[in-house]
């Protein structure tokens, strides 16, 4: 198999491309839990959702969020009865929150629910959350202590972030298979997600760095950085906050010391040679992705830097 | 005040007449939990909802429950995670369950609930249900036990009804004013509701039908049989059940012995005098309620047979 660690929306293009290239069924997808949030009164996994819903061919495109031509108007229901609206969940992207909290309520452990969720909308690459614990990713900032949700969406990541703390990491177990399937896997790919908030919350649970670090499988990272800018979402502001460069460079400290390859944007070049010194070979590709054909060539791109066959 | 005992549908247009012949702060409606369901993890409280719908002007005409043009995104994508879905709720309509259920976890009453939904949507009225302890009505049928939903909505009223049960009424204690508003009321109202699984939960909590014997305000029903048929709803089907007549008669007897007028369509004006004979002053009027002027002018019936003013 092939293990890839991911985040929500950045992650999503990647995956689709490699399910496109490449047998979806040979895909390990270990998804990043740290955004989770009750809202209304359900579990929302925002990262498990955007990768199921690209993979499904359910993906909003615009939003990069949600599902596609999706109404809010229960949404806008509550607000009509006072609740608060500022997490946006659409009519039908609700549905997947309700079952998974009657999953979840019923005993089913967030891998079973996020399983069933994926194949009932025919997903056929195997999608885990990096954990069945709770862990949540909570960013100290000059607006006081938010969740990752409250500091992307509600304060549309204008605070300065002065700390970045995994809550409950520390007692969370890897889900089941996730370790063995880094242990044996052909290829781990790390999706272009923000390295602090969506890959940081994965190499936090125990185990899982280590697996990493011991696999004989090569591992390829596809920088999320761009010319000095994260593609989408607060990836910059983050990394800078953890003291690392915003640029290729700064993504593969993240990183250390168990990746072997960077897939950069052209517009990055520069960056090889300081890459090299960092014991990280690079791969210069087109890392933008605005279609599927794009995401396709990223995704092939990817494959061949980790030496694995489409 | 004038305490109204309320089902859904079919209270739902009286109400909203009596809510615009008079005050509705005047009002003071005792609803239904008989029929309440938990779905998809959520209290759903049918009648009530059908009242408070009706009365904020949100309430779906043409189907007589759910809100006016409602859409069934979340619904239709429930169904393709393979969930049930024969219970239709609406994408605005789940809001208010969704609500109501987070009230009610946060340790609010249903009585709390019920009264913040219905000043959220600006209903005057105030609103009640009958109990805060759970109470079901349930059929014993010749498909075996059915909730009153699984009978009315799964099953399409097809099976015969041979028992009606209201679970839980001997434990449940009537909400917070009820008592005291039936023994202080000017008039007490029943609804044009069904008579046993209607109105029949709501008699059937202790303390209420001994109110209603006592109180010295008149107490004036509504038919909802016209012609031998019920005006909508399996009243028939069930009035039948429980011995009783299909026939405005049969429901004044539902009401004995402390029902003092019955409001009847003039199709059955012959019943006059079986009524007489059984106590019941009768009072002819059109039972039927088309439209908003119907509504109202059905409401000033009722309230003159009360000899309250509007």
């Amino acid at each position: 198999v092939i293990v890839a660690l991911a985040g929500g929306t950045g992650a999503a293009k990647l995956l689709r491309g490699l399910a496109r290239v490449t047998e979806p069924a040979r895909l390990f997808i270990v998804g990043n839990t740290g955004d989770d949030l009750h809202w209304w009164g359900l579990h929302v996994s925002p990262d498990l959702d955007s990768v199921t819903y690209a993979l499904a061919g359910l993906l909003d495109e615009k939003r990069g969020w949600g599902v596609r031509d999706d109404t809010f108007h229960c949404l806008e229901a509550m607000r009509r009865v006072g609740r608060e609206t500022w997490f946006r969940l659409g009519d039908r992207d609700l549905a997947t929150h309700l079952h998974r909290t009657l999953l979840l309520r019923a005993g089913g452990s967030l891998t079973e629910a996020t399983g069933a969720i994926a194949q009932a909308l025919g997903v056929r690459a195997r999608l885990v959350p990096m954990s069945d614990d709770p862990v949540r990713t909570e960013l100290r900032t000059t607006g006081g202590w938010l969740s990752l949700e409250e500091f992307f969406v509600r304060e549309r990541c204008a605070p300065d972030v002065l700390e970045v703390v995994y809550r409950g990491a520390e007692a969370a177990r890897p889900a089941p298979g996730v370790v063995d399937a880094i242990r044996t896997a052909e290829a781990v790919v790390v999706c272009c997600s923000n390295p602090v908030t969506s890959i940081g919350p994965i190499l936090a649970v125990p185990g899982i760095l280590e697996a990493l670090a011991r696999t004989p499988a090569p591992a390829v990272a596809v920088s999320p950085i761009v010319g000095g800018q994260a593609v989408s979402g607060p990836a910059g502001k983050l990394l800078a906050a953890r003291g690392l460069d915003v640029s290729p460079l700064g993504v593969a400290r993240a990183y250390r010391p168990w990746l072997d390859t960077l897939v950069m944007d052209g517009l990055d070049a520069a960056q090889a040679a300081a890459l090299e010194r960092d014991g990280v070979r690079s791969v210069v590709a087109d890392a933008l992705m605005p279609d599927g054909a794009a995401e396709a060539r990223l995704a092939r791109v990817v494959l061949e830097a980790a030496g694995a066959t489409a």
